[in-house]
């Protein structure tokens, strides 16, 4: 499907302003405080290795001052977005209305730009010093190093892949468990005919420009992007050029392959390598090509979303859960995006864990009765209206964006909510979430409303979640191309009486005249409405011929091949194409956005920086640090493991020379929540030992046999920290 | 590289025999008797919807009788076994050890053929039924059938994704965290070159004929197996003809590409579909390819392992383990393969999930301090000596093996033990299980042993999990692909005094006339050996000039160009490429044993099937059946609900309207263990409600408040259900 087809390729095109700004208006109450946050960066992002910071933005409040110089472009939005709205009501054409898009996009960059320009300068986060200890303790690294590397290809180390694997397995306990979804594991290698059925391959696609000489391929917006900002830096260009670029820069994100070609033309832009021309821009698919079977002849795809493995099965699915409707199915799997040029690390990559769910429900019936339960739930919505109007995102109860239509429907907003709170259960900071509404030319025709969970990271807000509702679109398109109908039957209310009228093929006689083609013909001839048919009818007695057309041929029909019936029937259910909810994770994407939400550096020591998981998602829950090596602290030792083991607690024992100040460090840098230490204390009987809470460094004394339940209990947020102060003696020490 | 190539191959070549026998001798003691075992099925195993049944092999005893028959069998296996390992002694050409292993193996399955005959025929498997249950509660089933379906892909459903990511789980807590194995996640888009140094490129192949007028495909070996089938099963065949046919069947397994065009030749073998004639055996490459990026020029493949991943890797993870050695990584994660023609079910697929560990050892020193504590396990170990022998498995404990030189080493042992407590803790039934050793012509030419634990099927033994000593092979191939070297250092138990004779290039002048070839002259100069050097020094001397070769190219050094340096240097440590072991499991295949091994008819009501899987990977651990409608039911059935949340055990409501008998058997067929009935004496309080033991149908009942950790316990091996109903009142009823 072309809706999901542009869905996926919302994951590539996140917001591509580099640093954005957030700020949050409180309309219900409580939770957020309003505050204009910003970054202090400004270069460019293609400067791979940059220092970039985000501002302490958290901290900052949108001074007036701030408002003052704000309000003009805030009021340029809107008057944009009203155009744009008063075009549509219209009924303008397509181009009038896409030029006023551009201007308006134009316009809200501008005004995020300046937002961040305007903020505070502090700054706290380091990506540079964060990437470093990603890459030191292999959380993960670049694929096939040793072979030059590939880029958008990563490798998860042991602390990377335990992290990953931690955060799938809450997203199954938090979906496919808690919901009683029905699970399912499809394969990635796709026939072509599923996805040229999905609109993926006619539609799944980026622009590109070659080098015309050596056919070196670049992006074309990005390769634009690039030339633009090299101009901008250029200390020769002209004060009206560089107006030029920077309208350029501002409408880039709307431009289409005749836009960005008019673009490379007027500027003369050629191959930054090597200076040659470049050819028109052209579309790359970006699906991984392959073959099945040793013929050649069985094309296929590595799928580009798991979402097409689901609808396939659709069937099976509502068979399973005995033919009723509403149900969900979710799939945890391989994507795979043949990239033109990855950056940005884990955010754009060409193979990537993805889990979809794909809610099926009655389309004129959307409410979901567990829905009161996540009513109250706030979330900031960044709506459409919002966005055209210049304003800032709102904290809002679910239950009344429902009621207030801003969100479609109850079963949208169910999932929005439950999005939330997975998200902040593994850890994504609150005040750096918002949930983004598509503006309508950013929705695929099908779609009735879509709402991108976006995360503030230091490459701006990042598509992490997309959750759409995606009407019946993908299931009849699946149905056309197979002639399989994927239908579910609703009981009617009352039994209806109806009047049929049917024509009925003559398949021996058919099949003698059309050969191959009588199935298809039966097939179109059954299709036809009543009025069709009766239509059809007319023309037989008529001319005693009729002119059917199958898939652009045309096959005479004579009187003799078909049979007239004339009846009625008592219907009791009415078939139905159910409609699709498609919430979509992009789990690489959440997992960066955590570890930098996680990043730390020590106050006094911006050396020390360590990962402040939630212990849920921890990649290992507690480290074993002896004081010493002395002998007589080993049976204690063996103690905390076997309680920890019958918890099923993960441990590292690190019984190095290091010092104990050291090795806390050590362990603080892989995210290990909780530090056990066995000093000569722990010897008196009961045996005791300290528990330190990493990310606070406060420690308390407790008994070896009460460890894995308070641990256990930590870990799974039935117990916090605080809680465990109270309970247990502060245990304090000079040695950090 | 080739070694796995081979192994990888062997997954897909698992034994050709459809039907063995098995037969165990008990050396040690206990566990298991001495049995001969067998199948009453004889038809060919490519008629597809064959009613197949295994015979009830577990019960029969090798009669007198039948070891008389088979004594002649055996005799003349263990003539040509011995004629091998006389050849081989005296170092005989290969093409006569060939020749004599192609008789040994056709003897061999002579041998096992008859045991399958001669065996009592009583049977209680029926593969159509089971199939039946696993399509029609959707475990699993061909994908995009829809579309018309592809051969080799199936899409697990709710109930399949279940069962595998619970096994999956289970082998993550069994080796990764038991063992403190390092795990990683990497890509399964794999760059040519890789796979060119792992051998993959130039050997991952199988042989196939093509039709010669359309190009239709048929895999060499099933081609000609299917075509003699035919010939033996026509009546026109002559008595010769059939005893030709006969012996090729038996030596097919043994056949390379010229036996094979010789036997089509002979006989005449035409394309089964058409008619046609058939090409020459030609090999076909069983990766899927693909290409990364828009050129089309940067070619890769889909992984056919996971074990690459970690070799290209190796660096990062010995840093990681702090440069010490011994130490274990793993991955969980997909694998491709190509197959030519897929058939039998899950068994032999193009989309698979694999576990793999790659132990890296010391060559020299592969003891494991914690193979005492499996030293005692037992194994049915059938031996490259008892097969030579035509000889039964014999059971064996693993110290014994290792001790004996049968199995190479403790920690290729250590493996094998601990792959076993895996298997038997999924489920898979001890009695239908093996280590098969290859014989040293089934392995690649650097492993140093392997041994295949093959699972007992209706499909015959099964290769499910390899286990085998790769030796320094794949590091050695990555580094002499990319001069990355691959090495551990050693500490060496006495600092070693050597003398270096070194040439320096001198990069200056080397840069100067060699450009872009000069890096790789500096490389192959620093490569040289001490004698080497002193070689050149000697040319150098005399000529002016020496003759460097690197890559095939001869490149003139001169004297100017290198420095040549002599000294002695205190070495304290050693570098050493590491061993690997490396066990490999399908875990397709042990989920399919595993379906087979739970199968389950009610005596006495054929048509009542049902699965009884280890609660431990049980889809779903229990249901909840209310025994009426009744409102009063209502909150009891609440409570049920929180206390098995609360101990996080999954489980399915059945409120339907069916009789119980009829929605336990409804249950009973998912492999449900527990169901919990909440009937009107549960109104009493305390709540009260019945558990039933699917497997036995035996009933207890407990109070609601003990059911959490009751089921908890028996999924997690803690109790077996007899301790249960020890503990609680047993509760009868007629209703089943």
């Amino acid at each position: 499907m072309l809706g999901f087809a542009r869905n996926c390729r919302k994951f590539a095109n996140f917001s591509t302003v580099a640093d954005k700004f957030f700020k949050v208006e409180v309309v219900g109450n409580k939770r957020r405080t309003s505050e204009p946050k910003t970054r202090k960066e400004t270069k460019p992002r293609f400067e791979k290795k940059v220092k970039q910071r985000i501002s302490d933005y958290l901290k900052q409040m949108a001074t007036p001052e701030i408002e003052i110089q704000l309000a003009p472009l805030r009021a340029a939005v809107k008057e944009s977005g009203d155009l744009v709205r008063d075009l549509k009501a219209k009924g303008a054409p397509k181009i009038d209305v896409d030029r006023a898009v551009v201007e308006l996009k134009a316009r809200k960059k501008l005004l995020e730009e300046t937002e961040i320009a305007l903020a505070p300068k502090e700054a706290s986060f380091d990506r540079l010093k964060l990437e470093d200890l990603l890459k030191r303790r292999f959380f993960y690294d670049q694929s096939f190093a040793i072979y030059g590397g590939v880029t958008g290809l990563y490798d998860f180390g042991p602390m990377g892949c335990a992290l990953k694997a931690n955060m799938l397995q809450e997203w199954r306990k938090h979906f496919i468990l808690e919901e009683g979804m029905l699970e399912v594991d499809c394969t990635s290698l796709t026939p072509e005919p599923v996805l040229k059925a999905s609109g993926h391959v006619d539609r799944f696609a980026d622009w590109m420009v070659k080098d015309t000489k050596n056919g070196e391929c670049f992006r074309a917006d990005h390769l634009i992007k690039n030339s633009i900002e090299k101009l901008l830096n250029d200390k020769k260009t002209s004060a009206e050029t560089k107006k030029d670029c920077e309208d350029v820069l501002a409408r880039l994100e709307g431009f289409d392959n005749n836009d960005m070609h008019q673009v490379i033309t007027r500027f003369g832009f050629k191959s930054p390598i090597t200076g040659n021309d470049l050819t028109e821009p052209i579309a790359f698919n970006l699906m991984f090509p392959t073959q099945i079977g040793p013929t050649g002849d069985f094309k296929a795809f590595l799928r580009p979303e798991t979402a097409q493995g689901i609808f396939v099965n659709f069937k099976r699915l509502l068979e399973f859960n005995q033919g009723k409707l509403p149900f969900a199915a979710a799939q945890i799997g391989l994507g795979f995006r043949n990239e033109i040029s990855p950056r940005q690390g884990l955010i754009r990559v060409r193979e990537f864990t993805m889990c979809e769910i794909e809610h099926f429900v009655d389309p004129e019936d959307k409410r979901l009765p567990k829905f009161a339960k996540v009513a109250n739930e706030k979330l900031v919505l960044f709506s459409a209206c919002n966005q055209m109007d210049g304003e800032p995102a709102k904290e809002l109860a679910i239950g009344e964006a429902v009621k207030a239509k801003t969100v479609a429907n109850e079963t949208l907003g169910y999932y929005m909510a439950r999005c939330q709170q997975y998200l902040l259960k593994v850890g994504i900071d609150p005040r750096r979430l918002r949930f983004r509404q598509h503006l309508s030319n950013e929705m695929a025709h099908y779609a009735q409303d879509c709402w991108d969970a976006e995360i503030l990271t230091s490459y701006g807000w990042i598509e992490c979640v997309g959750n759409a509702d995606r009407a019946c679109y993908d299931l009849q398109q699946h149905y056309k191309a197979t002639n399989v109908k994927l239908i579910a039957e609703k009981k009617l209310e009352k039994p209806t009486e109806v009047n049929v009228v049917e024509a009925q093929a003559n398949m021996a006689l058919l099949g003698k005249s059309f050969k191959k083609d009588a199935k298809k013909i039966q097939g179109a001839l059954a299709a036809l409405t009543n009025e069709e048919v009766e239509q059809m009818e007319a023309e037989l007695k008529e001319n005693k011929l009729f002119k059917l057309t199958v898939d652009n041929n045309d096959f005479n029909i004579t009187p003799d091949l078909v049979n007239i019936k004339k009846y009625s029937k008592t219907l009791h259910v009415q078939e139905i194409t159910p409609s699709v909810i498609e919430p979509s994770y992009g789990i690489g994407r959440v997992m960066y956005s955590l570890l930098e939400h996680s990043f730390r550096q020590r106050e006094g020591d911006e050396q020390r920086t360590f990962l402040a998981f939630p212990p849920l998602v921890a990649p290992i829950k507690c480290s074993i640090l002896p004081i010493s090596a002395n002998e007589k602290l080993v049976p204690i030792i063996e103690k905390v493991k076997e309680e920890l083991a019958s918890y099923e607690l993960s441990y590292k024992l690190d019984d190095s020379s290091g010092s104990i100040g050291r090795r806390y460090a050590r362990t603080d840098e892989i995210g290990i929540p909780f530090g056990i230490t066995v000093d000569f204390d722990s010897e008196t009987l009961p045996h005791t030992v300290t528990v330190r809470h990493a990310e606070s460094m406060t420690q308390i004394r407790l008994e070896v046999s009460e460890l894995g339940r308070l641990i256990g209990d930590l870990c799974k947020n039935r117990q916090t920290w605080q809680d465990a102060q109270q309970k247990y003696p502060k245990f304090e020490t000079a040695n950090e």
